[in-house]
């Protein structure tokens, strides 16, 4: 069996055993039987409890032995000291993918450590893989599974998660992150590279997060990566990565400093996307998803504040951005609205143009989008706009129609508006034209910068 | 008339002269006067018009003499040309204050340079003094009176903006920056220090903001804001950082920016907190609003999920802040909750203690925020909760009694929740405790940082 085809097993369980499973139900019942209802999936599901007939109506079994079918993953819910005897069971049924959720195993003491090494060696002698311990298991909404023992909100986008935390699987406010989730926990035996290579020709998939703490091969993970980056971006957090953190993980932090490092290059090498906020998962996600790449560092500021407008261009400095320089032909265009004493450039400040110029607000803003967008020095745009009271929207609404013609044009365009209104003016804004509007300047900066850098990555592997 | 008294006819104007008014009303009309009429300003308004009797009902003036009444502010809304002359009229007839709004002066050509050094020259030999050109004008939530010809959505909110662009006047989406508000615009006379004096001893005025392009005289600024910044904190960005943004500047307002370091030495030693995005003000409004100072940057995570421990850590030495070493006491009360294997330490993940050692959630987050406020070692909290759907928002209920204590202590505490119901849930636990809710963890952290930053300032100040 290849990776692909093991991960398969635990992603796209046609059939799954939940052994161990609690009889409590409801909230703090933590059922994981009761979540797997709710979502709909349609494999078949074996409870395995010896003390129960059935749990929410469903069939138990009292052994993995007694389940009359074959079963494609278990799901090992008890607590450390039973697993080792159920992972013999389950390879003995034949079981070739098991989650096991358990705490206290590596990540408790020496002791917890040996039980988890026994627990790999058994599942292998067994022919079987193992994910976990000390995790959620697996979440796919494309087949209305999940193994976490909560409730997760799974949305079918297309963004698999690979993470060793819990944390990834749940999703931001602005962004439901699963898609396809796998937390390796501990990461006892199924590690990144095996994810990716799920992820990697995975026709739902079309960008990928890691969280990673630690990496067992890391030859092999940079032979993946470098091989599946050029497919899709893959977008990655290193837990671990100050001193300060590296308390919190239990690691020294001599070696750790150097390990960073070693990330860091590693990373740039094999094509990974590094970041540090989890806020960049949601931002970098809605980007990849929906705008185009950015072919140069060349942006364009269009903005209805001048204030505004240098507050960006410094947010694009720091990503390492430029003020794009118009063409001659950019220039002239603009010029023919600007009142006589206006540097009306980049950033376009559309306000003189129509306040002291006399030229329509829309089509001020009009020109200088479209100006922005042919123009081959600017690869991509970052618009600033007021938010708009509602009573006003009609007023301001011939403004929504040049936003449309960003659609048109193969470049990136970022959003940042201010007042009370902004959120709700910017939803306006993104139904229109492909633009995504983003909280602060410097994530909008970021997302540009991104989406630039992926680029380079693609042209990289195109060479 | 000292510099207080003279700020006053700008911000608290019993009786406002609109020089110039239009006779357009509605959307597009950008009336001041409807706007005034809108917010319930209760002074006395002289529209002044040549060519209309009144203006949305309020008689209109011919020209500024035929005024009957004394004026403490005029706000001149004609194009640049008709400027000089309305200055004149204003100071012969006795007016002190001049809101000066055109556009095209020192920030257009050197034509519109002269022009703005001569208001000013004739304003001064009249006895009066000059805000703009270039701007907005005042805003000030407490009388309902603003001079923008936009509408301002004011809140009396106790922030004090004193800025060189609109941007700042307009709020931000959680949160209606002013309050009161300065727009300087192109500072051809009244300057940040005298904005600074008039808020210095403002009782309604507890948090004070700055944008700034450039600087007229720095000795000054340097002695005022060494003194208001041991009474208020003064939050500061610089506009014109990188090169890039300082060519924007020059177009903007007309401002030199300066060199970058020289900015940043002058603030440190004048207790001025510089910061560089717009959400820095929305971040530190409601921080230094809400919650108490930081006594030092010895920061307690408490997280139920271990990957956001570590990634909060990681915040945090992004922004110079440590991780508490608890005391043993701590350590002690602590190890009672959790299973042998863990390490229930700082940061806490409060994971453990429940799921495996069985103690109720609540119990191991009560006892965990107890620990942490009454340790000496630790000076702010740093929460990690998760997003909550709304169906079991009665189950988790019992979550929200430990976030009370919080408000018994002098020490800050920030929030950061995960999942797609992050920030109704967030807001559940705003409502309980004294903390505050942050949608970033490098936002949260931030906070933190500046809450002891502050600090240090006021004890430097009371050595």
């Amino acid at each position: 069996m290849n990776i692909v085809e093991q991960m398969r097993l635990f992603m796209e369980p046609r059939s799954v055993a939940l052994v161990g499973l609690t009889r409590s139900t409801g909230l703090g019942g933590w059922n994981v039987l009761e979540y797997l209802l709710g979502y709909g999936y349609k494999g078949k599901i074996f409870p395995v409890n010896p003390s129960a007939e059935n749990i929410l109506g469903v069939q138990c079994y009292r052994s993995v032995a007694e389940i009359p079918e074959n079963v494609d993953l278990a799901v090992i819910l008890t607590p450390a000291h039973k697993v080792k005897q159920l992972v013999t069971e389950c390879t003995a049924k034949g079981i070739k993918a098991l989650a096991v959720v358990a705490q206290g195993m590596a990540d408790g003491d020496s002791t917890g450590a040996k039980l988890q090494q026994e627990i790999v060696r058994l599942a292998h002698v067994g022919g079987a893989r193992v994910i976990g311990p000390n995790t959620f298991g697996v979440g796919n909404a494309f087949v209305r599974f999940n193994s976490a023992f909560t409730f997760m909100d799974m949305h079918e986008i297309p963004l698999g998660v690979i993470c060793q935390t819990g944390l990834f699987m749940s999703g931001l406010p602005d962004f439901p992150m699963v898609g396809k989730g796998i937390d390796l926990g501990n990461m006892s035996d199924i590690d990144f590279s095996d994810g990716l290579q799920y992820f990697e020709d995975d026709p739902n998939i079309k960008v990928i997060f890691l969280y990673i703490e630690g990496m067992k091969d890391g030859k092999r993970f940079m032979q993946v990566a470098r091989r599946v980056s050029r497919k899709k971006p893959i977008i990655a957090i290193k837990g671990g990565r100050s001193e300060v953190a590296a308390e919190a993980t239990m690691s020294h932090s001599g070696s750790l400093a150097g390990t960073d490092a070693t990330y860091d290059a590693a990373f740039k090498q094999c094509g990974v996307l590094r970041v540090s906020g989890t806020e960049d998962f949601q931002d970098l996600g809605r980007a990849f998803l929906n705008l185009p790449l950015m072919k140069g560092r060349n942006v364009g500021i269009i903005t209805i504040t001048g204030g505004g407008g240098i507050l960006a261009a410094e947010a694009l400095a720091r990503h390492n951005l430029r003020l794009a320089n118009l063409s001659t032909d950019s220039l002239s265009r603009l010029h023919d609205l600007a009142p006589k004493w206006h540097r009306f450039n980049n950033p376009a400040d559309i306000w003189p143009p129509t306040m002291i110029a006399g030229n329509p607000l829309w089509e001020v803003l009009n020109t200088t989008i479209d100006t922005f967008l042919r123009d081959d020095n600017v690869d991509g745009l970052f618009v600033i706009m007021p938010g708009i009271p509602s009573e006003a929207i009609g007023f301001y609404s011939p403004l929504l129609g040049p936003f449309r013609n960003i659609s048109n044009f193969d470049k990136p365009a970022v959003l940042w508006c201010y007042g009370t209104e902004a959120i709700d003016t910017a939803s306006l804004f993104e139904r229109e034209g492909r633009i995504l509007y983003y909280p602060t300047m410097d994530r909008a900066a970021n997302v540009l910068s991104r989406l630039n850098d992926y680029y380079k990555i693609q042209e990289r592997d195109n060479d």
